[in-house]
Parts: C-alpha cells; structure tokens; sequence
C-alpha cells in the first residue's frame, strides 16, 4: 500500500498566501436567498427573525476569531474583517475563507430555533464567500461605507415597494411601475403622504444594518468592566463613527466604553 | 447617499478563475474534529453513524451539482471532483470552494438528528476546505489513490490502536508504544493472535472510505433503469476500479449499471 | 545597520509556482513593433532579416534550456514552450517569464549587426511576454495551430495590401478599401490575376513562421548523428506534422532525423 | 484555415491584474553576474563602468514611464516603483514585469559600449525579474532601507576582501578565513590600520547605490526650472532623506529641486 507513490499529488496544492499588511475582508452572501426567504415565510420587506439569526451567527464567528476587527451584516450578507496584521492559518486563502464561511453556515443552521419559533428549517441553506484585501484605512472605510448606502438605497426601495403593495393594495408590477424613476426624496413622500409613514423611525436594524465589534460595558452588580462583542446600528456613513472608533484600524489595543443599550447578544456574553 | 462614491472598492476584487480543462478537487476537512468527536461521543476507532452522516451530507452536495462527477469521503474529509470541463460559475475559484464547502457544512448540522438519535449537537462544526487542480486522468486517479491508501493506513492504527486500549486494557500511551515501529503485517498480526480479529472482515467503509458517483439501477417494480448517486465502497487501489470506471474521466455521458446492494441512499432516491 | 530591521519586508515577496505537469507557454511580444518597423526601413509586406535576427535571438534562448521543447515564431512574437515536467526554477513564473523575456531581448539587441547590415540600431526594442498553461497534448498543440493560422491569415492580407501599393500604385486607404470583405480566394485571385503572384510559391517563412525544435542530422565528414536546434517552417496545421513529430509531447528523449536543408542555425551548431 | 477552431486557447490566459492602490515594485537582477563580471574584467570590488551603465539602462526605462516613482540600483540589481495608483496596462503583473524587464536588459546591451570603451560585450547578459506590492509607506520606505543596508553591509565586505587580497596579497581562501566573524567595526579598522584607507571616504556610489528620481533643476543660462530625473546617491537610511523627499509616497505632483551636482544624465536632459 505504498501511499508514498501517490504522494506527489500534494504538490499540486499551492500556496495562496495573502499580502502581508492589509485588511482582509470575508463577505459571505446567501445563496438563492429570494426562494429561501419565500420559502420560509420571511416578513416583507425586513423579516427581524432572520436578520437576528444573522448577527447572531456572525455573533460566533467574531468570538471565535480575536484576529476580527470589525464585522457588518444585512440582508442576507455579512463581511468580517481581520486585522491588517492578522497572521491566522499565515494568511492562507482558502484555509480564512472557509473556515469563516463554514463557521458561519453552521451557526446559522444550528441556531435556526433560536429565532424562527414555529417555522421549521425545510432544507439546508448555502452561503458562497469571497476575500478582498485592502490596502489603506480610507479603503477599508469606504468598504463598509459602500456597504451601508448599499443597504440604506435597498431598504428604502423595499420598504416603500411592500407598503404599495401591502397597505396599498398594488401589485408588484403596479408597485414597480410607480417606483421607477423615483429619488429617495420620491419614496419618502409616498411613504410620508400616502401611509403616513415616516421612513426615519424605522428600525435601525432595517435602514442600517448591524456592526459587530469589540467594547468594554460595565456589569450592572461589579461596575467592573468587561470587553463583550457589541452589535450596533450606527450611521458609518457619518464622520463621527470614524472619529469614535478611529482607534479600530490602528492595530491598537484600546477599547472604547458601549454607550448604546444592553441587547441580547451583550447580555449572553455578561451572564 | 452617493453609493457610487465608495463603489471603486469593488475594483478591489480580482479575478480568480481556475486554470480551464483541469479537473477541480474541493477538499474539505473537519476542524478541530477530534475534540468533536470526543465532545459527542463518537465510537472508537471508527464511527458508523458519524461517516453515514459524512456520506449523506456529501449526497446532497453531488445532487446539487451535475458538474459533480464523484467525491469520496473518510474520517472527517470529503473530495468532491468536477468534470475538467465544468464550466459552474464560470470556474471562479472562493465561489466553487464556499458553495460546495457551505452546501456540506449546512447538510452535517441539518442531517445530524437522521444519524445521532439521542446524542445532542452540543455546538456548530466546522469544516475548512481547498481547491487542487489535477491536469491529467493519470493524476486524479492517483489523487483519489492517495486519499484511499491514507484511510487504509490510518483505519489499520486505529483500530488495532483502540483494540489494545478497549479489548486489551492498554492505557493509549502504552498502546502507542506497542504500535511503535510496527508495519501492516504486524498489526494484521496483534489483531488476529491476541484478539481473534480478522482486520479483512472489518466493515468496508471503515477501511475503504466511500465512494459516490453516479450510476443506473433497475427500480424494482418497472424495471426502467433510473440515474442515481450510488455509495460504495470498492478498491480504488486496485485497476479492475478503474477499467471498471474508464467512462468517468471521459467527459463522456456514460453511466454504467450498480452491481452493489440497495443502500438508504439509493433507496432514497428511488422511492 | 540592522539590515534585519527592514528584511521583514520580503515576506511581501509570495510564491508564484506553476500547476505542476502541464505545459509552459511563454509567448513575448514586440512593444510598438510597427513603428520600430518604420524606423528601421523594415522591408513591407515582411522583412527576411528581421525574422531571421527573430530566430537567431530565440535559437539562443532554446540553446540555453534544455527543458525547451519547441518555440514557434512568426512575425514579431516567439513562444516558447518547456516540457510539462519542467522543474526550472521550481517552476516560478516570474523567474521562468522574466528569464526568457530578457535572454530573447538582449540576444536581439546583440546580433541585430549580423543580420542588418548597414541598418544601424537606432534604440533598444521592448518585448513584452506572459505565460500561459496547457494541461493536455490536445490543447498544445491546437496553441501551436492558432498562432500558426493567424500568421497564414495576417500574412495573406499583408502581402496582398502591400502588393496592391507598391506594384498596384495603391494608396494605403485605398488598399484597405480594396480587400475589404475579401476571402482568402479573393485575395489569391487578385495576386494572381492582377499580378501574376502565385501565393503558393512565397517564401516559406513568411508563409508559415519558423519551428524550432531538436532534431538530429549526420555530420558530412564523419556520419555520425548530431543533437542539434533546426529551424523548419513546417505546416503544423496539418495532422502529418504531429504523426512525425508525436514524439515531441510525449516526454520521451526520442530525437528525429532532419530531413530538411542545412540552414545557417545548423550549419553554425556543427561547425 | 478555421482560426477560430484554434481560438479557444486564449481562455487559458488568466487575468493576473495586481491588487489597486498598493506601490509595485519591479526588481531585476543579473543572471550569473560574477560570471559575466569576470569574463568582462570587471574591476573589484567595484566597476565604475559597470554601475554607471545599470544607472543609464535604469535612466531610460524611468524616462519612458511616468507612472515610475523612484529607482533605486546597486550591483547588478535595480529596484523599479509605479505610483500606487498606477493603472499602466491595467496594472496587468506580467505586462508590467517584462516591460520594465525587457527595456532595462536591452538598454543594457545597447549602451554597453558608451561605458565600456575597448571591453567588447562577449556575448548577452539576461536579468531576471519579480514583482512585489507593498501596501503602505512605511513599507516601501523599508523596502529601500532593506536594498541600501543590503549594499552598505556587501560593499563593506567586498571592499576589505579585495583590499585583503590585491593590496595584502592574501589569497582569496585567506581573505576570507580573515574576514570570518568579524563586524562592520573590525573591517573599518584593517581598511584603516592596514592599508590606511578610510572607507568614509570611499566613493559614495560604491557604498550606497544610486537612487534615480524626477527633481527640478536650473538651465544656466535661462534660469528657468526643468524637471529632469537625476541619479544621486544618497543615505536613505537617514530619515532627513524621507522628509526631505516625503512628498514622494504622497500622489503629490509636487517636484523638489535637485541640490547636487549636475551628472551626465541630469547634463543630457538638459541639452
């Protein structure tokens, strides 16, 4: 059984080692997710079960990683960062890309219960990934940036589409006709003026997704104060963001207070 | 909200298409599965229950992918092998290796009550996983080869290893030193002598991991031949496997008639 | 000075190894050719001694590695093509690329006085290259065939497009106007008819580029045998040259007798 | 002549476009140079003649890309920098690479007999050549700190060796065994106590490499600023070189005037 005359088949494996001193970024997308998300029942426009199991998913994926910076998710998709000086698995490709993807399809499956109450998994879901590197901070910046409007521009179109179509009582192609051509400011009014919405009070969750990141909270018994995985909505389209978590990108080791509220996902962590 | 401001960081993501008329290997492999298999109680030296769940989530992968041509699993590994023609995704390399490698992760964690009745998936596995490329029939055979003659070497250790422990009260430090040194024949031997076993008779997918591949069988009732994913559990190492399979490496639309039994898998697709 | 503060900087350097057991194509490429043409009276539609100074500078990469197995040239390109088992260099692309680029470049510069006599070098000619993989004998080949069919083809038009100027009295615009939506026929006819040019009867070498490859060829004095580079300009796009020369993919050390004249690149290898 | 059967062959061509935004350096480096020195008589441990061609070679390939930031040379090696938004040919690797690869090698040869009056050129030389990307400032300037300790540290060596064995009359075994184990301080001090050299005063293209960069300068006689590109030799190692030159890593067009002496390459920019 002379293993060693196959043996050779392994120098066909290459190295794919990643430039050294850059971001890594992980986006992960789901797969066919339109008929997954029909065939599970998911509210329209934003279903808040699936995108909790999302972050929650990711949740574990950044605790399992220190080398993670900073993860961003919404809708179906969700980019982990790794620290521009990560050195996990030496920068191997394949070996970040699917561990990350992996870990993250398993979590979401395994925690499908956690979230979806009475809606049974009917088949496994797949998620597909890819890795980009950044060179600069400004790039890294506008990646999550360009993330963030892309999720703003796809909310306040799926918002004001299901409101024509559920409270308006037009059919998808009705809704499509009204929306086309229409700015920002357009579907605003509509909502504003016609349902009496006022799309600025939707849920954050919704207009902006969710950041996962690493701060310090202060437990309610002790005061003293822990470092947990915080998950927020901030605005990242803001300067302010980046002049309060400048630090992320510095390969520092500071660590800034949560000022926001105790979610669930803190909450785990502090127990 | 200028999306179109951050959007240049989209030219960040290179192009990583596979080298064409190759045969594609996606290799996945379980992490860290020794301390899974012992957090959930996997029988040593080989757990039935554990490879049929390994087979059956790698059945649902081939089902998925026609450009599949066949995969072959032992332990916590699975080989999925495309046609060298496969033209899915237009053979871009993360997306190929994240589809297959979330497909197989999603189906472990989904499947895992069908095989372990009563023993509870404490928490997500993982699975990493790469791409080799293979230019010639000569090499994926030896590919496949070398994965065999791997399960061979190990699954003789193992079991004569667990052995010693189980039927022979060694404690594992003194069943290593045992085995130090040893060559097949003589464990072949500390097998039959000292413990009446025949390691021929051991179960064949413990000693020759399990091919999937497609191939006709006669439904009972018609007698219409119908195309399923068999899983079997010949000798690779042998040429008789591989005149036997000639049409596979063909790019040919052949199939051949399973001469095998009736497994779960295929009766599953038959009903 | 700690000369190691700074080595760091070479783990930015990362390994860029080729697929093993497939073949190396390096194809380079004159950079503004046509101009260089001009400044150098090259002679219109094909000027014999720059594709003779061509394959004397790519006769002297072939001569340096034996891991060369043909080189095929026409016009301004040359591809070289090493054996698929070649281990140069570890098989490093950059290495492999930039190697033969420079050779090929500095053995132009270098002889450009032996074959332009009276022509002085005005300035150093640039050639770009890359390196292409071909996994089977099938697609090699048919590599082979397609730079051969383009210069048949580019040659045809040239040879036709100049004719209709110098001996036709054809403005440039005019010749161009003239073969437009022509076929090969056409082009013959026009040759022939108007000219009495039989396309047949052009030199070889404009025809159909130059191969070189090794051959063995009887020294007059002694008979004995000589491994030696020959310069053919044979029709690879038909089947006869692959049944003679099978052997060239083959990995075998089979040499073949040359049968053709004795041209001054063997000539000067037995003297 | 089906051309387009063949033409399949060109989806083997991969796109190898380098990552955006990062400084890529093109560094070359003489194939067998200790050879080749000996069979042209190059003086030791240094040859004037011969570093003063690497510059004019290196001169001509800055001049003709603007995209080229900086060049830096010692021994037979130079080190080429595109701006980091440099989008020359697409920011294609192997364009990139041979291009600067094939000018450089055939300047070499071309200019050989400006510098080497009465040496003939035997036969030619060949550079190989690699690309490496570095991400941020910091990193390139240690790129160049790395090349220049890297000669600091060599020249030192040589010129002792040298000295050891053409004034010391010691055989080049004896000049090493000499040499073995001793730092940069001992060396100084057999140069000075020995042979009563200062190697401070050594000449400072010899100890430090010649950086080619685009700076200003004054015409005598109109007083009015020419950009030119000059070759100076200073210590980059110092970090008054990086502030006096910070404007170089900043995409800035700002050009700074040149403060040495006016060389023959600064002299035949401006005639």
């Amino acid at each position: 059984m002379a293993k060693s005359t196959f043996e050779y088949v392994k120098t066909f494996e290459l190295d794919d080692s990643l430039l050294p001193n850059t971001w890594i970024v992980v986006r992960i997308d789901g797969k066919c997710f339109h008929k997954f998300a029909d065939d599970h029942n998911f509210t329209k426009p934003n279903d808040e079960r699936a995108l909790k199991l999302m972050n929650y998913a990711a949740f574990h994926v950044v605790k399992e990683f220190n080398e993670l910076l900073v993860a961003y998710g919404q809708s179906d998709e969700y980019s982990f960062i790794f620290k521009k000086n990560c050195q996990l698995y030496n920068r191997r490709q394949s070996k970040l890309l699917t561990t990350i993807n992996s870990k993250f399809t398993a979590s979401y499956v395994y925690y499908w219960d956690m979230f979806f109450k009475g809606e049974r998994l009917k088949y496994p879901p797949t998620f597909d990934g890819r890795i980009v590197l950044y060179p600069t901070e400004e790039n890294i910046i506008d990646y999550l940036k360009w993330r963030q409007a892309d999720v703003h521009i796809n909310n306040l179109y799926n918002t004001t589409f299901w409101t024509l179509i559920l409270k308006g009582n037009l059919s998808p192609t009705q809704a499509e006709k009204r929306l086309c051509g229409t700015v920002s400011a357009d579907k605003n009014e509509i909502l504003f003026k016609e349902f009496n919405m006022n799309y600025n009070k939707e849920p954050e969750i919704f207009k902006r997704g969710t950041v996962l990141l690493r701060k310090s909270v202060s437990k309610e018994n002790s005061g003293k104060p822990s470092a947990v995985i915080v998950d927020i909505h901030d605005d990242m389209l803001k300067e302010k963001f980046w002049h309060k978590h400048s630090y992320l990108f510095k390969n520092s080791k500071e660590i800034v207070l949560h000022e926001g509220s105790m979610t669930d996902i803190i909450n785990e962590q502090l127990s």
